[in-house]
């Protein structure tokens, strides 16, 4: 409990810290009494005042106005969260059509049934004060936007619980805010969807991009292509009734659910069950390997269209949403340059690149789709000219990206940018409506604070993205000296083009079991960039709010947190795991795509790693990294002695985890990086307490923080960073 | 990280004083060379011997012999568990019939296909060395089984992973191994089912009772009476479809599915679907209650039986096993009584009591579930004898439950005793195959051993239940004093009538977040009883391993452990709950129907407090308990020293929650017993080490130690019995 002290008063006093800087950083439409605002995503408009609706047995919800019946499952989800939250036992707890406000309660108003779909209206107004708590929406989903504001303005003091007074008016600035999954890297069964819809809600996000067929398998039943299913899923797929059952869950909170079916490339699962839509024969098996492969679509062939007409007919009359994503990404185009068939098939339709060829595929299939009434999304390249891929990558790297684009496209159909920032200028300037994925690749396991700042209409004046972090943004920097330079990139209209974004859990390195970790909570921080203003942009606060978020995110069933522990007492072997939970909080995993390149990784490796059990942007080296920057900004002796004895406790902590430790070879990482810790820290201690600060003495520290910072396991020990500035700076 | 290195000596020593201990309690039939054996449940013959077979990524497994399918599936995912828990990145993964052993490996060999069905063959024989594994069974059923077996020899050193070497010969003592999950009361989505069967498989249980109906919902479709599931579950139903999903991932690991519609007591949901099946017009509405209510199905018309016909019929079409329960419980007979057709049949029919108008109800619906080739399961009233309950509930008092028996019900019924051994003893002396719940009720948090020590065929010269728990087997006296007297109860024959037991898992006080902790690990314990031979009893050394089995459970997905942290931040509202959770490890929910008791408690009242967080049989709470008796044994001063450094780490444990629990009041139980083990601790330590130890101090203690056991937040401080004993005998 010594550590557990030291957390409890850092953690206090980072709180403290933040009341004092709240007002330096707070937007000029929101306005507070004494309060830190805990709303995330952040409310267009927020007034708190003192004082709240105290929540007893009596409380009650009632619903008026002419929206859709979702409300009332709403309400009641509601409510039972209330219950368990505070535990209160209420009077009444199911609402309907009936329910009536007899003491107090929350009244609920909206005017029309809302649409799942895109662009609906989602604003709502919510005033709470003593006496009243009245929501006020449009529509339903309006109201269940307000619902999960109201929730997060629960506090509680030793009387009890209370929603916080408040007067709150809020709509989103993107109607388009999503979360792609993948399913074929590894299946994501109903109940991590589930609880990832709940998640969803909680922040506000209404898209779930539900990504079905790649190289590694095919995730859906199909009662026209049976083979899809039954040979390219490994037996695990949604059968309809399933994806019937997703897709109700999912608009029962306002959420939409867009499928993708990826093609002509990435569709080895595609030929692999169908082998005639092969461009190339070979012996087709499911791909266990991450990474682009050549299998790809033979678009000469009628009977590849009659083939997709009728799966995409079904998979189209699947989900209701009018958007279906057809892919159209990283088809290397060898196998169509290999096949003297579709060679001949090129030139004599005069089409003189494989991105050609692609344009003509797509329109072909754009009309199939048309047919179920659907538009089509297709990632950046669907936009590509006529121009073979290598030309294509020097005019993109060059910065020259609107020469690749194809503008006989037709106009109703949504780019979703992969590639950046320029892509999507492009598609816009060229009056495609877009949504930006870049910056948001959640899988990459980046800081929140990268992707919050990565904004999909970046405004004058501001960077997009920390430098830091912008190593594979190298490309850009053109368009961020233009924002730099104060230059307007798009006019208002073309700045309506673009919809929102989409976080991407491409799923190669998680599983069931780390998936919650990777997506939470840092897609709370991109849910707020697509939800609220876009002057909201102070870091420190959005990790106070997203800390608090992410207790609530359990709350609803996300395995984010409790799943560390769990998958340390296997790692371990053992119950007790507390040493070990000390160290792993440091430990970052390696970022971007440096574990694809480790290709012993497959779809059935382990997952059960150091590697997998570290999260991204961990909190306890952010608070380690507070503590550092408030000591050499304010010099306090008490400050001093506060970081001396966390060193002190990280000797002893390996102390421990070297008595435990012995047996297991699997901690060997682990191990490796306490013991490198307790050395660091046993050095910085000599150092900081000697009296004479010797030149020797602090090149030792340096050069051995240099040597810790590599990756042992795929983690990255990432204090370091903290006590090598500490350490320059002392 | 004092506490936790205080646990890890505590748990040292246990292991070591095991280690002493274990010699003195080992089955005739097992030996061992040095190290104490793992498994659970201990197989009815093992030999341990030193050295194993590593694992490295070579390791394959291969299958010969006529098994069926379902071994490659379960053979598969066996390997995919030895990759997650060594985090070896296998050469193969996939097991199917091309699977061959080209460097090392598991050979498992079956010869005929097995049939999930009672009765069946689950022997095995397992031997492992340092060149070879091989798994030989009678059909793939009991090879799934042994892979059990073989995961639990999983060992690691420094140099990594081995499977123990062994010689295991394995076969169940009884057939019929199960767990009853009840849907009414609070639903039990596809994830809560599918990972209960999976911990199920780890423990080798082969029975799921699946109870669909009762007096608060219907929990699965019907087609032909969709009012069912449309207006009396609430929406929480499983569709045909799940309920297929369900049987088949059961079924692959070797565990039948056994569905029970509970008639004619305990059926609102029904008549509240279909108002005409009532024997009392009334305005009827789904119980949100718990206890035992009226409504009854009307047994006089003829068109009850029509409905029960289509109804049952459909029912049993979608579960396989050839057995159906039919329930048959707690029917009061009050509705009966009250309506005078009801009565007016009985008399014309010469039926003299409610019981034997049951007893006519119970063959109709026989003769409906022989045509669908079932044979029926009912509770113990189904076999009870024309007479009023009233009459029967005396003669089952005063021990003559013989007379109760009704003995024209047909033989091919199983009989479920929920009373008790003597209505068991009494069906099987009868010519009535049984199975044994009384004691086995989990759902009333009792201890582990007290289940453990329930033996459905006790034999000579032992105690069924340790007397401390026994309070409400008030009427078994009787039979525990022939036991003790060395009495043959039952003859050879009538022995094998009894089939085994069944573990109740009943959902009032249960959620989706808390049933694991309800289930898990304590059923473990009668996964035991009813796998391992009668003589092994030792209780020190199931706990041993069943903290193993319990941190195994885990990776099956139980959340047993994990989401004890969970609902404490959400209590406590913050994400540093580690002072809070040393609280809740010594705290246990009241035991038996104390919570039901509480009338406030309903189907949608909080289940996220204080008692539903803390869990039964804590192993805090007995490992305290061995401390204090290893200190009484002993009175060894550097065990004395341990035990005050436990009380002074209470008293500051105690400090740090004052620090942090200030705003919260949920937080007001845990508060309130942290404050009176601070306060003991202090009296403790001044007595313990006083000089002169007054009466009055000691007194002050016992004193204290009466007032402060009483429950708060319907928990108790269970260490206090521990404190008791050793301030009485120090």
């Amino acid at each position: 409990w010594l550590s557990c002290l030291l957390a409890s008063a850092c953690t206090i006093g980072f709180v403290v810290r933040l009341f004092f800087f709240i007002s330096l950083f707070i937007l000029a439409s929101i306005e507070t009494f004494s309060q830190s605002i805990d709303l995330m995503p952040m409310p267009s408009s927020v007034k708190l005042s003192a004082g709240g609706f105290r929540i007893d047995k009596q409380f009650a919800i009632a619903v008026k106005g002419d929206g859709d019946l979702r409300i009332y499952k709403e309400a009641t989800r509601f409510f039972q969260r209330v219950a368990e939250r505070t535990g209160i036992f209420f009077k009444s707890w199911i609402v309907d059509q009936n329910s009536r406000i007899n003491v107090s309660g929350l009244s609920i108003e909206t005017k029309r049934k809302g649409k799942v779909q895109l662009g609906e209206d989602e604003s709502y107004e919510l005033l709470v004060n003593e006496k009243e708590i009245s929501l006020i929406a449009a529509n339903d989903i309006g109201a269940i936007r307000g619902l999960e504001t109201l929730f997060q303005l629960i506090e509680s003091d030793q009387s009890g619980f209370f929603f916080q007074s408040a007067t709150i008016k809020d709509s989103p600035r993107f109607s388009w805010r999503g979360l792609l999954i993948s399913q074929p890297y590894h299946f994501m069964p109903m109940d991590v969807i589930k609880r990832t819809l709940d998640a969803m809600a909680l922040v506000k996000m209404n898209v779930l991009h539900f990504y079905i067929s790649d190289d590694q398998g095919y995730r859906i039943e199909s009662k026209v292509y049976p083979r899809l299913h039954q040979v390219a899923s490994d037996g695990q797929y949604f059968t309809h009734e399933q994806v019937r059952e997703m897709i109700e869950y999912a608009h029962q909170r306002g959420i939409r659910v867009v499928p993708e079916i990826d093609v002509p490339g990435h569709s080895t699962a595609m030929i692999y069950a169908y082998p005639h839509l092969a461009s190339i024969k070979r012996n087709y098996q499911l791909q266990d390997h991450w990474g682009v492969f050549d299998p790809t679509l033979d678009p000469t062939k009628e009977s590849t269209y009659q083939f997709l007409d009728t799966l995409l007919t079904e998979v189209a009359s699947l989900f209701p949403d009018e958007y279906f994503h057809i892919g159209g990404d990283e088809n290397t185009g060898k196998d169509w340059k290999s096949n003297p068939d579709i060679v001949a098939f090129m030139k004599s339709n005069n089409l003189n690149s494989t991105l050609a060829l692609q344009n003509y595929f797509n329109k072909r299939v754009q009309a199939i789709l048309r047919k179920s009434g659907k538009k089509t999304i297709g990632w950046d390249e669907v936009l590509m000219k006529e121009m073979e891929a290598k030309e294509a990558k020097t005019h993109f790297e060059k910065g020259q990206y609107d020469k690749l684009i194809e503008t006989d496209v037709p106009k109703d159909m949504v780019i979703q940018s992969w590639r950046g920032m320029e892509a999507l200028l492009s598609s816009a300037k060229n009056g495609y409506k877009s949504i930006l994925s870049k910056g948001y690749y959640i899988d990459l396991v980046q800081s929140a604070e990268y992707h919050y700042l990565n904004d999909p209409v970046p405004f004058n004046n501001d960077v997009i993205v920390p430098d830091s972090e912008a190593n594979f943004d190298r490309f850009e920097s053109d368009i961020i000296n233009k924002i730099k330079q104060g230059e307007k990139l798009l006019s208002e209209a073309e700045e309506k083009l673009i919809l929102g974004g989409e976080a991407t859990m491409w799923t190669e390195h998680v599983t069931h079991e780390t998936i919650d970790s990777r997506i939470w909570p840092r897609t709370a921080a991109i849910a707020e960039r697509l939800w609220s203003p876009a002057t909201l942009r102070n870091v420190d606060d959005m990790y106070r709010r997203m800390n608090k978020i992410s207790v609530q995110l359990e709350w609803v069933g996300s395995t984010h947190i409790k799943n560390i522990d769990m998958m340390l007492r296997r790692m371990s072997g053992q119950a007790n795991i507390e040493s070990l939970r000390h160290v792993v909080d440091l430990l970052q995993p390696v970022q971007g795509y440096k574990r694809n390149a480790a290709d012993n990784f497959t779809r059935f490796s382990p997952y059960t790693l150091l590697v997998d059990i570290a999260v991204p942007d961990q909190k306890a080296v952010r608070e380690f990294s507070g503590l550092v920057n408030r000591y050499l900004r304010d010099r306090n002796p008490q400050q001093l002695d506060s970081l001396i004895n966390r060193f002190h406790f990280w000797i002893s902590n390996h102390g421990a985890i070297e008595i435990i430790s012995g047996k297991n070879s699997l901690l060997g990482g682990l191990v490796q990086h306490s013991k490198h810790l307790g050395e660091i820290s046993q050095l910085v201690i000599d150092y900081l307490k000697s009296s004479v600060k010797s030149k020797q003495g602090k090149e030792q520290i340096l050069n051995k923080v240099k040597v810790y910072a590599r990756p042992i396991d795929y983690c990255e020990l990432k204090v370091l960073e903290s006590i090598e500035k500490l350490i320059q700076n002392f």
